[in-house]
């Protein structure tokens, strides 16, 4: 059975890696592409990479028969999301990928974003969309929020950790570094390449990056009790992946093992062997999520390092992966393609 | 019907791009994967990025079980490719990647290459695999040669005009764009990232470089006389992707119609809009090419731009386009790939 | 005796080079900089990588008192530059490093810009700026117009020959490789590093790109007749460095030679031994322009190659190189920085 | 007055990077170049980017005069230059640039290089290059050790930290961002731009890189008592430039005033305002070190950044700076290079 699928903000990085992605998927079909100011555009004149495949014309919103849509991924901008998806018909199926729905408590998401939600019914509803750790929830689910994909990457290391408690809660730190296609297809100064490349800087340095109140919601959720983690993001030279350095204290063989058996049954997760180091580059383009621990000189402490690409399961690979949940198909369908390197 | 496939040079960049694309094939099972130096190891340990998939542990050519194999991608060295290929089974199926069966002529391949042919017989009984021109042949052969990736991006953008005589066959100018994954995984300070990233440079300059072999070859049998062009590669500080100028003498619009017709039921190759340029970008990691043709400012003289993946559309794409057609499946199978964009 | 220098939209990159280049200059002090959108801001916040520098604020261009001020460089986007050099006190010394008096005649102005030249008293005055051939007219000059930056690096390739005529005039093509800091610092999607990067493409291929105006106007000057030449650049992913490859024909041995009896006394432009290439590599963040000369396998065919900055040689060193002239300083003196590699 | 230079292992980029910074230096003159392997050839030929210059032909060390020399740097592999050091004129000053007499004690350096000290003499001798806390020593010695480079920029970060203990000394946690130039001109596969460009890994992870050596000793001296940081290098890709991100436990502000005050009178190290993060791009080619201090939203928590270029403030700027002490020279003299940018 093939379901119609929907792309509300098909004309940006997250929108265009899910056509990549739904492109070599057997049950899905594309039947409406929005992209508000790129309303009557084909898609080969804005993502010319694109150019093989038969697809709808870019439209607006207003201009979908959503009646005839299974499912629709929501790529927009936060703050508009919430909008578009208060006003979507009530059945329709959504998994969003902006970072509207990822709060539970509406002053969490006030404080971070700076702004009151106006969906509070839909924010009640959404499901948190990390899709190892809220798999039925996520199956059960009309709108799923697919998570940041610094808060991905972070999780994926320290999730087990922090629900066993294996390690310190009080001494947590997350050292990213992240590749610029994470900032989207925005034109700011620090994203030009001859500004960007051939070099790398830290911001929102001490604590300011929205993404920590995601990790604050989840890993107090986990510790039933509050859990603040140091963060640090740095901008890298390179268009794809996230590697997540974090440093905590516990015994390291104890983590290993600890990750080694959350992971166990996972496709995605992939732990290395002990003492390995992961890198972005044997992860780009796929949806695969590669673990490393090594213990530190330092008696009872661990560093363990995890890497994502962050368009793929850090975004719209995540996205498709909870649609394949919602619509009844197997998990990882379009998603098991190979990374590409070199 | 699933195809046994042995890879031969498993531990190159076109090895691991083959393992890449059968990954995602539906009818070929990966039997055996050779490296010499490397045998005894798991694929992972070499190509990290591989891990996630069950594969034979690298072993050496002689250990391999050929009766058991439908197809076998050479992926050697040229000089060991032709020494290899003389001693397998007659019966096998074989796609080579070097560049040890391209020439037909035993006195062009000694010319190019420096050394005389020591497997006359099987360099008769190759057919040259530039699929969508000799896709009859391919069909029916035992043994492809898979051609070189620069050689293949300039006979996309001339073997249709060449043919059809519309424009000046004394007057072909190549600039190609070449990334550096073409050098394959060699150590040579040219290639290390603090001598090749930000910046450029031409090498083989004045006709020294070997495609010209394939070029001379199969633009003279075309034109049914001596075709010289000239051929510069540059080195570029990227990974995949070579795009080829060419300056050629004739009417562009019937340069491009020339094209059009060429092309019209091809899959994997595309023509742009009359007046626009491809760009490498839009072709990574996938199958495709792209070609544009513009009007130069001064009468009769058009500029054809052609860009593909040196490794997928250059090299293992094509190597597997053409064991497709040899075994019987579509040729598309494994190929649609969606090319990775950013 | 030190002058005081002003420079006039310090805020772009040709600007900052400007900066760093005069910063080790003996003889020079920067007494102004302007920057109108940023003005009032320190030169730190917006380059803070000539954060060691004192440096005067930036300020409005009405804000400089120019009774003070012995050359004044002026770094401003085309059309605002001749505005505002119109503006300025007759007898101050101008290096301008826009486009606006490059082209001697309005008609081509015209042509080439879309818009009637407003400044026609300067543009009658001004002497071009490509110092190694209009020394004289420049040392006694009072505005100086900067080249083009592409313009500079098919000169040097090709201004001998054509005046010597060892080659067809008629048949002569630049394929050129661009860094992109020759876009300036503007916000433009297809500059971004996640869309420029791990990639090339041509742009205003066929005739259209506006240096074209000055090859016109040079090449026809020197052989005393309309010549036109083709000229296709791309955008390679690197930050500095142009590399023109020119296609010529010609004897390769002459043309060799003329080169190098032409610039046997240049302190900048330095000849590689015959048949060897040169790489943007080597030039990077110098004033020095390397060429090399290689005879094609086809006869009467020869390909030159030269490479140079194009932040400095081809704009901000080439103007101080000018100034130096204008200023009655050592032409080299601030310009002998040994590029930087890796 | 001219002081007569000799640089052994001047084909590295150690040694290209001396020659480059040397050319600009009024009062030094290179008088010899080795390199054994490369004896006879002329350095335009090693480095094309040096070829404006007049200099030695490569030579070996045997050939050289040294009592004509008034200052050897030292730019050979750590284990050669310990051999080649003991065996030079006794009075001869020298500036190693090499691992080997960096760590006063010889069970230290044979823990960390994994062979005896063949040189204790020499070892006894040396002063540790860290020109900003070793002026007064290094103003007299004659033999110098430069730093790593990984380990200069994590003690301009922490030293006034931990001398003025103002931090917890049990819980430093330094995590580095690497550029790829640190390695040298090594043939290695995870050097080639194929393997390393486009993404980023971490390497000798938990406490076993070399520069370990030196934290240890550098900072257990100051506070008097053992110190052990945790040290966690990454690759990232790019040339030149080390990020040093620091997390220590205390007051922020403090943290920065400490480091204002230790570096007031400072040319080369730069604070920016408290709360700004620094970038490599900004110090690429110059001998400056920026330092940004952050208060983290958990309470007694800061973040300290240093950033310099790793080939020059990290390595051959810093040898310079010594040498220019040991010569009387004016400490800055070759070293106010503004930095390249973009």
């Amino acid at each position: 059975m093939t379901h119609n699928i929907a792309i509300l903000g098909a004309s940006g990085y997250t929108g265009a890696e899910l056509v990549r992605l739904i492109a070599t998927h057997p049950n899905m079909k594309i039947a409406a592409l929005s992209a508000d100011r790129k309303a009557g555009m084909v898609m080969a004149d804005v993502f010319p990479h694109l150019r093989h495949l038969s697809l709808p014309t870019l439209c607006t919103i207003d201009e979908i028969d959503f009646s005839t849509v299974d499912l629709c991924f929501c790529a927009l901008p936060h703050k508009t999301s919430q909008q578009v998806i208060a006003a979507l018909p009530a059945p329709l199926k959504i998994v969003d990928l902006s970072a509207d729905f990822r709060l539970r408590d509406p002053a969490a998401y006030e404080k971070w974003y700076g702004n009151a939600h106006s969906a509070l019914a839909q924010q009640d509803e959404a499901v948190y969309g990390l899709t190892e750790f809220y798999r039925d929830e996520i199956t059960a689910a009309r709108l799923v929020a697919g998570t940041g994909c610094n808060a991905a990457t972070g999780q994926f290391a320290l999730r087990p950790l922090i629900a066993n408690a294996v390690i310190d809660l009080d001494d947590i730190i997350l050292d990213l570094k992240c590749a610029v296609s994470g900032a989207g297809r925005s034109l700011k100064e620090n994203l030009l390449h001859a500004e960007l490349s051939e070099g790398t800087n830290a911001y929102a340095v001490g604590g300011t990056h929205r993404h920590l109140g995601e990790f604050d919601q989840e890993f107090s959720r986990l510790a039933r009790r509050p859990v603040k983690v140091q963060f640090t993001p740095h901008l890298i030279p390179a268009n794809r992946g996230i590697l997540a350095t974090c440093y905590v204290k516990g015994d390291a063989q104890i983590v290993y093992d600890t990750l080694c058996t959350a992971y166990a049954d996972e496709v995605f997760i992939h732990m290395l062997p002990f003492g390995a180091t992961p890198s972005t580059h044997d992860v780009r383009g796929s949806n695969f999520c590669h673990i490393g621990v090594t213990a530190d000189r330092i008696e009872n402490r661990a560093i363990v390092v995890a890497t994502l690409d962050n368009l793929t399961k850090g975004s719209s690979g995540q996205a498709l992966q909870n649609a394949n949940l919602m619509l009844g198909e197997d998990e990882t369908e379009g998603l098991m393609l190979a990374p590409l390197f070199p």
